[in-house]
């Protein structure tokens, strides 16, 4: 049976086509860095926004009628599962995620729950034996259910973190039974609402004490996957405690689990942390901590998550600038946390929207590759911090000198001349390099 | 004597130039919609950001030292006026704008501010006659001096009202003497910074007031120049009585001066009131009020007005989508309301930002217009609100239905079927218009 | 049966009362202005977030259970009507406001609606003949429905258009049914999601016809309740039409509605437009615009719409001085379009969250009357505006000056001396005020 | 000689005075935790902005003027010095602070600029003998003058890296000159513009080499004073590297500084970064880290850095809330880092607005202390937690568990409860606390 009858398999068919089921720039067999495109970005499909989201919003209903709608409970979970292969097929993407709730229906009972879970993921691991598609990462719904209103592993309530262990080492046995490279974090509601009511260093504590026996499992178990948390600064949560990639960082070490951890970074909740993509990108690199992205994109007139499917192109270019120069994300990917709008309720409209993603991705890391290539950012950087490749820099950088010293250098310099930054020109260069890409 | 010597005229070199003083996109001749791009897109640049503008900011001193600065006064003011149209001759650039200070000293007595002036004024007409840059617009700085402080047409100090008004007849007649196409009002200080301490009515009373008087001035003396409103919504002030163009449109309403103006509309103000540049544009388009175009772009992530030249090439498009759709500006232009950043303080950096500027509202014209020519768009849009083209559509449309009637077609209806807005697909269209411009 | 067993009737205990379920600020018989405050405040219950809010956001499930979810359909609309009734007693707030679909459900069919709806409706009108509570308002919802998806009387589609007059003319009979004082409209989905694929002109057209059908049919029932147009500037759109009270403003003036209608102002929606609270009160005061008001506040951190009960002492008393300066709200009333956070899950929080925002604004009235009665900010503004009574000042707004007559003035004038505006200390003369306001 | 002729020494009358030039609520000697309010609270003023701030922003020049204003050079920088301890004298505040450039004019050479120094320093010196004001902390303004352009320590010009760290280490000797009893740094351009042109992992490198390099002098010198970095994320840097307090604890660790910095926390840079003022206090004071604080407050519906003075008492009773949890400052205190509007150029508005943050913070202390003295917070807090001290949540926080005991626990969990957090009840009792402070 098919799920998705009215859309064939999409193909790479160039640049001229104007075949909307096609894609334009992403050719998976492209050489990008001694790599395949497919390859090196490695795209994924994000279960939830693809199979289980239904176009609601805070105001209205869903909007989207699927195909395996007239199922319910575990046929509901298994028509999805089908639909999902088919499409992964359709779309020629290498790669999925899921939270557990996603793929099958949470039971009165743990127990029943944990039942549910494993005859799907049993169907998954059957799909995975001849799909091309693998599991990139998969994670644990800590945020829908009631009891996780104030938290799951930073809850009030012992109770609910004991809960919260629960399914985190059943994802972790689920993500060793499916080969997922990675395991996410992200916590909606590991954070606020309001001080007034609020433990904030025993609900930090906490996190910590979680993490480390999540860690500990997974050595246990011998599940290799890296363990990824994903930054976000509100929403749901008043204040989430993973804030930003800097914020992360600073929970890591000082509870010393900054080896165990990489981040995965959401382009909507870096601009909802006040920061762009790249910066984040940026951050976690020069940290060696970016481990995978979730490729979508805010609106930045927009003050909540809204996770459109990523066209804009300046933005692909630039993450795809940190991605090259990280050289790639190892076992993470670009996962596209990404729903189609309330109003492309089609199902034509999922694959329409990943076209525009991955096309998205395809340009932009042509255009990225392209200026690395040809070091126009680079040689203006190191032209730009020269002084530091010798004398007094050099020696601020090799830790030869001191205040005393710097002070003596100082008191004879006679005039500082500093450089131009340029930043009007390096725009247009880009602009530039964006135009150029497809001219041949 | 040049004031620019290391760069010369500017020149199309195409896209295939690596010329960083040379346009790429900006052809002047090319035809777009049955004029040259020169003609069709009216490029200005502003006086105060280009000549006056030093680069401080609220927490550092000027980092631009020009060659006209070892000058100062009456002497400066001239350097000004000749190095400025050597810029404008090498930007090959159509028209400029100014605020009566940027071109001439504000003195200690208005006598002698008018005199000063006058002597400028003059020597700007000479430069007139024989170059080809024409005066956009001129406007009155009433926001600078602490006389200002509280309002200039809006203060709680009549004698500033008084001030005021002698201020803007000047700059009518200053319009007048130098052929000025139009005459704008900023309203930089005309809001409020406490309602605890404001009578809001008696402000807009007066305001209008003043706005009916200048309107009435300028018949007097024949100055034709089209009037037009700079809406802003906040900075300096905390709230500014012309919010945005919906804002100031009710104010034009309500005091019955809707017929004697149009906005001027500048896209860093869009976006610090929550809205897009495309947005202001549109709204003021079909209402029949776009006038004019401050051409500059903020940063989402920054809650002040950047000003930045603008070089983001999906707002160009969008401008010049509604600028196409509005059969141009009429009397109004695309005017570099913006500056270079405080680190590109070069006066090379001067001709790269407007270079940058203007090669990206090129390539926003040529994209628009491609989009426009295949009516890919509005094909679009046509299609999608086909149902009031007929039947109880055309009804309701033509006025000819009521509530009663609308129910009785209601209660017949059998099943609502609404189409996906295709917003996804759409935006990847755009992207795809854009990569195919300059593929020959 | 009683559906909130463990509380009973709210009375009010005075300032000292350590009783959480008591007034200590509200005395609904202290005389304000020469009414009971009962009668001056004019407080309603929203029927949608305190009898069918469940607290599910867009991350998690509901978390509140009411002792009359054991029922369905009908069966619980009529027992959430006995609850409503017993929730307003015990509360004792003269006022309530719902949404057609709050108090009875959508059926498959428009007929069968308007059967549960008309059930309902009969049944409510019973409770009216004896219940203190009245009904402030009614509305229709036009936004939670899929069919909605891309507007109601702004839909492309004008079968939705149709089906909007229909519900619309249904909630105008109801309002006459139930004496509802004011009939609200909220355009939650009249606005676009991209301009891409929007003809605004259109859609704007339509909404104008839309209301003048309103109207008329109105008037043709004879239902005399004030029309309120109550703006938001996004959430769930991406714009709204109704951006703000201005925004209202000119809409109302370009379609000739302006008579017709007042604005509907909630606090939060006046944050998100970057607006005060107190500032849109003002404009619609002075405009004599001033109809209701939903009081409520949101998080100036959080970009989304919170509706928290209202607590803000500062907001509750600048809101109190529009308010009392416009002789009261008329027909209208402080409608709490508040809900209980998803924390807050208790029956009993309800209740707490009602006596917050009642206890507040209590206490806002009486500090603003203060301020009133002593002209403390009065007296500083007149005296600011003084040189508008005399001379120069006068002769402007008596119209009796022009620019050449102004000019003459200004260069007379020898020094302009203005005046400090005493932000820090009127701010402070305001804390002054609330901290008095119960010292006895 | 006298600078503020008009205002005598500011005194406490109570509650019930109506003179503006009185304390309402500040009385020095009220002991609040066992220290005199004077001892506790150990305000300071800021010279920059009392005495050297004259009213300008971007689009305006100064409104105030000053009596010393008349003097110029090192006359006027000594006439401020008088100046500065008259008003210390006659506000009665404990301490103040400065930048280098605020007390004494930049030469045009570092030697003379030094010069400079040490004749006001001398003359500071001589001050502080007799005065009971004493300095809090100086620092070194590294971000007005052109060479700072692109940052002092993380600057892409080692000339500007040496030249910053003379400046440090006169600063450094300035504070042990003058008995500082914290040393405070500012990076206002340490961060980025653009990354298209940013070394950031140099940049920072760098700047971790700086506070080393000061923290070595200090040691050396004798210098004792606490180390504090005040973050701020943005304004005058599109980016700034300590964006806030979480963020500058991840580098001070990944640069073993932890243990030699706290943190100087700014209300108005907590908002920008998209916090509340005391969810800033708290990360820091749970981190050890809470060293000083800058007492102001921000617009929230502005995107920028106004610097208010803190008259919110939400914000001064949540901030004293964290600070008296804190057992106060230590070395740090209260440094009103605040101008008065630019409408309020009276010199008698510097009073002003120092009486109302000074009042503001002490009804903050008193609200704080007597919810602490009842422990209305903590006991809710304590019994929402309570879960922890026992059974399985015992061995949760004493690390006597892992996945494998809590999955069996949550598999024998018949039931979750949460409890409510009562977040409507909780505000209500803070404005009851609010209301009966000063209730006798
Ligand atoms: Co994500
Ligand atoms: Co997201
Ligand atoms: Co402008
Ligand atoms: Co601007
Ligand atoms: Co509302
Ligand atoms: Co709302
Ligand atoms: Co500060
Ligand atoms: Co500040």
């Amino acid at each position: 049976m098919s799920y998705f009858e009215k859309v064939n398999q999409i193909k790479y068919e160039g640049p001229n086509s104007t075949n909307p089921y096609a894609f334009k720039y992403y050719n998976p067999e492209e050489q990008i860095n001694g790599k395949s495109m497919e390859e090196f970005l490695r795209f994924a499909v994000s279960y939830w926004h693809t199979f289980t989201g239904e176009g609601s919003d805070p105001f209205g209903q869903g909007t989207m009628v699927r195909p395996y709608d007239k199922f319910s409970g575990m046929d509901l979970a298994k028509a999805r599962v089908e639909a999902s292969f088919e499409f992964f097929e359709k779309m020629n993407v290498p790669f999925f995620c899921f939270h557990d709730f996603d793929v099958a229906p949470e039971a009165d009972t743990l127990k029943e729950t944990y039942k549910n879970l494993d005859e799907i993921v049993a169907m998954i691991k059957e799909y995975l034996k001849t799909s091309k598609t693998k599991l990139l990462w998969n994670t644990a719904n800590m945020f829908s259910h009631p009891r996780w209103l104030s938290g799951a592993a930073t809850s009030p309530n012992a109770d609910v973190f004991a809960y919260a262990a629960a399914k985190v080492k059943k994802g972790l046995e689920i993500g060793k039974e499916l080969g997922s490279e990675n395991y996410v974090f992200w916590g909606g509601r590991e954070g606020y609402e309001t001080l007034l009511n609020t433990d904030m260093k025993l609900e930090l504590d906490n996190l910590a004490r979680f993490f480390h026996m999540a860690k500990d499992y997974a050595n246990e178990i011998g599940f290799t996957g890296q363990f990824l948390i994903e930054p976000k600064p509100k929403e749901p949560t008043k204040h989430q405690y993973d804030f930003d990639v800097a914020t992360g960082l600073a929970f890591l070490q000082s509870y010393g689990l900054k080896d165990h951890f990489k981040f995965n970074i959401e382009a909507n909740h870096a601009t909802l942390a006040g920061h762009t993509f790249e910066h984040e990108l940026h951050v976690a690199r020069i940290n060696g901590m970016l481990g995978s992205v979730d490729a979508n994109q805010g609106d930045p007139l927009l003050g909540w998550d809204t996770d459109e499917f990523p066209t804009d192109l300046y933005s692909t270019t630039l993450a795809m600038y940190e991605i090259i120069k990280n050289d790639g994300l190892g076992s993470g990917g670009l996962n596209f946390d990404a729903k189609v709008r309330r109003g492309s309720f089609d199902p034509e409209d999922l694959f329409l929207a990943h076209i525009a993603g991955m096309d998205s991705f395809a340009v932009g890391t042509k255009v990225a590759q392209k200026m690395i290539d040809d070091k126009v950012l680079e040689d203006f950087v190191a032209d730009r911090y020269r002084s530091y490749t010798e004398g007094i820099g050099l020696e601020i950088v090799e830790g030869k000198t001191d205040f005393k010293k710097l002070e003596q250098y100082a008191l004879g310099l006679d005039r500082i001349t500093n450089k131009s930054g340029r930043q009007e020109n390096l725009k247009m260069i880009l602009n530039q390099y964006l135009l150029d890409a497809y001219r041949g």
